[in-house]
């Protein structure tokens, strides 16, 4: 493999200084660009895509031909898990992810066990490596997962949800199941993101999208503890470099200081928190990734670079922090927009760091 | 008017002693009741319900007739008020809520003005009357309105979203346009809440459902400002008696202390704050209202039980807790499982009080 040529982004999560902030954008390769909607086309449905280690690569790549960013990720589905655990994921042109089998009662969760990352999961591996080679040392490849709550809820609910009824029902009228339908899928979680290291992966990050709309309670006993199992059971180092792992709760602000105690190099930050006050409160114990709100790209480009400034200047001049936004990027951002973005990232932050 | 026999929620309000911990539940006269979906179908629209004072009496004492809620709350729209500006409010069978005329460009904005409670909004004002009249003096009657930011998303996206895409271009793109948007909005709720005080409503609440969208920031400058405006002309007393108000930002946990702030006597919660925690946040500046998950109701009646418990130990033995959901009731909920929460919580907070 060749040597990585840009690790400002690897730097910052480990709190390493930097000669600017680093940054990506959560799902980067997506539908605001038309080349990514050109391969999607080509590839015939999402799943395939996902499927296809060659498209996976093309798609992965394109955002970096047209922005200076400083990190890759992985082009996948957070479900490949319970995919792969025999659930059956599929789409519906226009609707979110659905199971064709979700777990229904007792004995469909008794029957769940940890799928191998080399088995149903290599399609995953394939493209790990083959983005690996492709980036030939560009910038680092970030992997991810999702987490186990957030895998679980769509295990339970069958698809996305808008009162998450049933998987907080089972959580509510039968924990002991609940916690079982989790420590299989944290166990499946970091074989998985430890497959993707071994193939080449050079941070990872676990995507508890749906973390937020718990309880405080039932967030620390059914998402922070198999967070910090996965944390525990990660390969730290590979190929004689540090491999970062980040961990983002969505709507976990309130919990900021235990997310930051759960075991991660950095924490992802959704944009109702400032970063300011946030680091305030992890101090030195990991970095900070995020957080502008993705809806400000809908708005004009002087507003756009107003308000990353603004979230730079927030967390001031110290190490550890990666740009990002507070969310995934919308289908509907203007392209443009996201060059505005980058560009301001990475000037304000060198000018803030080198004062005039 | 019927002397007021059970003062227990007003008093909780004020942050007096109460032998018990008062309840009712944000939707309480909603979908999950037979007689409310009864009276519903004869009304042949829900539009058609909330503008006639007769039935939207009827659905609001429908609850209390079922449970020993400690009050009740006039059965209307949130959207009542850009509705009366002229916007056509309108619904479509399983869909939210959408404007046939939403601000579409800067001169719709222009043309906005405050509508006259006792004009457009008079069928309001003779629910509240009928309701008072009906209730005699049974438990106190809460009025409510939208805030500014919640019905300005409304108005600017002409229904409910995901991205908030045009709301939020307008905040960030022309912040003046939609600080003139807000201000209207501001004086009309406040204009709206005042009239509901004078025709009978012994409490107001106002519903800022869609302040936690924001980036922190921008919910100080574009929704808590608007939410202070109306604190500062609000009536607090009204046939001697003081008129406690209620402000609910869901998604503001962590803004609490700001909200606190605000000028309202109480704060509504969501689940996802501990509420000890919050308790200890606000100290005696306010009181709190909440916050039990509503998802909790699809669980077992023990764990209903078991999770009220939880919420009112958290608080602790001190004045100032009306219990409610942390969001409103959810139309799957089963009916039996509200008697259990009812229940639980006015034995278990009599319990706390007076320890054997």
């Amino acid at each position: 493999m060749s040597p990585l040529r840009n690790d400002t982004f690897l730097r910052a999560l480990l709190r390493q200084p930097t000669e600017y902030t680093p940054l990506w954008l959560m799902r980067q390769a997506g539908r605001y660009l038309p080349e990514y909607c050109a391969t999607r086309k080509r590839a015939g449905s999402f799943l395939q895509l996902c499927k296809s280690p060659a498209m996976a690569c093309e798609v992965t790549l394109q955002p970096l031909e047209r922005y200076d960013l400083d990190a890759a990720i992985l082009f996948s589905d957070i479900l490949t898990v319970p995919d792969a655990m025999g659930l059956g994921l599929y789409f519906e042109e226009g609707e979110g992810p659905k199971f064709e089998r979700p777990l229904k009662d007792e004995s469909d969760i008794r029957r769940l066990a940890v799928p191998d990352p080399h088995g149903e999961l290599q399609y995953v591996m394939d493209a790990v490596s083959e983005i690996r080679r492709a980036l030939d040392g560009r910038v680092p490849l970030i992997g991810f997962s999702g987490s186990p709550w957030t895998l679980s809820c769509y295990m339970v609910e069958g698809g996305s949800s808008s009162d998450y009824r049933k998987v907080k029902s089972l959580l509510y009228s039968r924990p002991e199941l609940m916690h079982q339908v989790l420590d299989v899928t944290a166990r499946s979680v970091t074989a998985y993101l430890n497959a993707q290291i071994q193939a080449g992966a050079q941070a990872v990050m676990v995507f508890d999208s749906w973390g937020g709309v718990m309880a405080h309670d039932a967030y620390r006993e059914f998402s922070l503890r198999y967070l910090e199992q996965i944390a525990g059971g990660l390969i730290h180092e590979h190929d004689g470099r540090r491999v970062p792992a980040i961990v983002f709760t969505k709507g976990g602000g309130l919990w900021l200081e235990s997310i930051a105690d759960a075991g991660f190099d950095a924490v992802g930050l959704d944009w109702t928190m400032d970063i300011g006050r946030a680091r305030a409160l992890v101090g030195d114990r990991v970095a900070l990734q995020g957080n502008l709100d993705p809806a400000v790209l809908f708005a004009s480009p002087e507003a756009v670079a107003e308000q990353a400034r603004r979230v730079l200047d927030s967390f001031g001049n110290h190490p550890g922090h990666v740009f990002n936004l507070g969310h995934g990027i919308s289908q509907f951002t203007p392209p443009d927009n996201v060059s505005v973005l980058v560009d301001t990232v990475h000037e304000h932050s060198r000018r803030v760091r080198n004062p005039a």
